[in-house]
């Protein structure tokens, strides 16, 4: 079974949302086996949206649709789709009323379009939506079905989950597939590429390596698709074929990988924080918070993090982290002295096992030529044992934050591991 | 002319990873008044892309095709833009140089996979990549441009600036469009749409609005289409219809406009707090370093923000915003009196004029009957006056932490506004 998603809406063609719809969808119908061989997006025209589905139908099974049913104007997928499939649009007391449940669950008024919400094409089975107004549809049609989902992002995850994949499954045999991933950071890909090149030579046909780079960091996925006949064990088989390459690959770059899967560098920190009963804090100038916030990304992360000096001002790193101001003056805030003393100050003012400075340059201003934007210095510190670090990122701002932060997280990792 | 985004690649389609490409590429077409009319997605085999091109080139005169290009062994939309345009791949002397140039000035060792990335097809006239290892190419066939270019995001976003729309720009001549977008916070898309709907029904026919909604926001958007004839002040008119349809928008819902465009919440918070010369500080608990990233992702934060107190556990609360023990003893951590004390402690410490503090329960755990997930205390306080807030968001921790800073920062805003 093939599945296509098709994203309806201006707001995708205009580039003013990112669509993250399609993405988490993908991940969710791969897990199940499910391959999603195209995905495209149209505006909210009726000539568009047909032609959209029109050509998804002619490679995929399933073709599966979101944005475009709220209750504003310029919605209309939905009296699209009743043309396209002869459906004529009735009233649904049942969705009337369930919307109705909702607006007084949330303790607000309903507005009048609701009306218009609970009004639905006869032909399509209706997919409850119990976290928000508009409910999801399921067509079929010349042996294909056609889903059509709400654009915001909790009520199609709701709707995925809850209604559309269980159908799927149960409609569809699907081919076993799987894939595994590893997570590396602070190493390029071409340097990756280089080091595993024997492995990747020598992986067989039906197992594919792909490189996914993102900033700072490049995930390594391999895929299998089950090669011969179904037979009743194929699944395991696939996963124990897998799994030994993996093995194999991790092999070759232990030091590079923080993880597996959907992990995060953070996540992994805190997992060897929580091993060894440490706590970690954190200061930070040119992160402004951003380490703070990955950290607590993690659910649970209070039990090995108790909070962070964000000293953005010199007053503050002196003040909270007892730097001496004339240390800043001699060095420059952006130093291996300030960094250093930043580090050791964090472990006193906020009771810490361990702690990871960081100063920089973020731009796009303020850059010296000693020093240019980019220039980011940091230190991992305990009580007896101190590394620093200095990189010199490029001029955009945004990057040297979320860079600088995975550098420190990745510090303190390799810190914890032993590794520097 | 219009335009058709391609992306290729099976991390998109299994969702490994979120195309942010295509929308940063919409945007930056859309204001050169290039429209986007579709976007799709394909794997990596040859079959895929050139079904994505075929179908592409149907409808749209221009086809930026995105992915494919790095030196790993996934890539192959080179030789398949080769093959289709009938084109000998030669090695690319002037494309080596540069590569080599580029490698010795990042100071690392070029990989002999670089040959590979110098040989190119012979119809391609050749986009200089000066961030990044892969050029761009761009091909002419048929009257229509296809236009291939790396899918690392910085090294697309220089191409598409310095290569592609200016070459664009001069061989097209496009229509002009002109969008104006308003940016709201925390209150709902029905709420909003019943407040506007004489605005909305009173609009011509080539002006459309579009309701983008967000977490904790809603953008709206106003785009005209020019429907005349083309005169040569075209454009300028079309503008100034915008801006009066525009000024008539923001007199419907003064209160919930924090700003216009591509600004920011962050962004408006930090103008405020320019215009009078104040300080911010920020003392967060469960939004545990959001808000200060939130805050310092502005460009010149330094100016208005000196830095945060990330106070998860309660001792950091006690000892570095002096929250007296039996108060979070009496109330509980998450509690009115307590935010009082973490903002109130936080003027002091941080040195600021204006403090913002929040504290709740960020999930997945840590409810309680009384406080379930997604509870949030927040407040607001000059030395002379404290504003404070409960909400009840919802059970998802990266949500909650969103929500919680936007609503934070809005609070902020509508303090200094006077509204609150």
């Amino acid at each position: 079974m093939t599945c296509h998603l098709l994203t309806i809406g201006d707001e995708i063609l205009i580039g003013q949302i990112v669509d993250t719809n399609s993405s988490w969808m993908s991940q969710q119908l791969n897990l199940r086996g499910i391959r999603v061989i195209g995905k495209s997006s149209v505006g909210d025209t009726r000539a568009a949206i047909v032609e959209g589905i029109e050509l998804a139908a002619r490679h995929a099974d399933v073709i599966i649709m979101t944005g475009g049913l709220g209750p504003t104007k310029d919605d209309i997928t939905k009296k699209t789709l009743a043309e396209l499939f002869n459906a004529k649009m009735v009233f649904d007391e049942i969705t009337f009323q369930r919307i109705e449940g909702y607006f007084t669950k949330i303790q607000r008024p309903m507005p009048p379009t609701m009306r218009d919400q609970a009004t639905l094409p006869d032909k399509a089975t209706i997919l409850t939506n119990k976290v928000g107004t508009a409910p999801g549809m399921w067509f079929e049609h010349n042996n294909k079905v056609y889903v059509s989902l709400p654009g915001v992002p909790f009520e199609m995850e709701y709707l995925m989950t809850h209604e559309v994949i269980p159908r799927l499954v149960e409609r569809f045999e699907a081919r076993p597939i799987a894939h595994r991933t590893v997570l590396t950071a602070c190493e390029g890909e071409s340097m990756i590429a280089k080091r595993i090149e024997a492995f990747e030579d020598g992986l067989p046909e039906h197992i594919k390596l792909a490189y996914l780079p993102g900033l700072g960091q490049v995930r390594l996925r391999l895929t299998g698709v089950w090669p011969g006949e179904l037979v009743p064990d194929a699944s395991q088989q696939l996963d124990l074929e897998l799994d030994a390459h993996l093995a194999e690959l991790v092999e070759q770059i232990p030091e590079l990988i923080y993880g597996f899967e959907d992990e995060t560098l953070s996540g992994a920190v805190g997992n060897l924080l929580a091993g060894r009963g440490w706590q970690l804090a954190t200061a930070e100038s040119c992160t402004g918070g951003y380490i703070a916030h990955q950290l607590t990304s993690v659910p649970g992360s209070s039990a090995w993090y108790p909070g962070s000096v964000v000293s953005y001002s010199n007053d503050i790193k002196n003040k909270l982290l007892g730097v001496p101001n004339d240390l800043i003056a001699a060095h420059g805030a952006v130093s291996e002295n300030v960094v250093i003393a930043m580090a050791k100050g964090a472990l006193d003012t906020l009771g810490a096992d361990i702690a990871v400075s960081v100063s920089g340059i973020a731009g796009p201003d303020g850059g010296t030529p000693d020093k240019p934007v980019g220039t980011v210095w940091m230190a991992v510190a305990t009580r007896d044992k101190v590394v620093t670090k200095k990189h010199i990122f490029g001029r955009d701002r945004l990057k040297n934050i979320s860079l600088s932060s995975t550098y420190a997280l990745n510090m303190v990792r390799q810190f914890l591991d032993g590794t520097i």
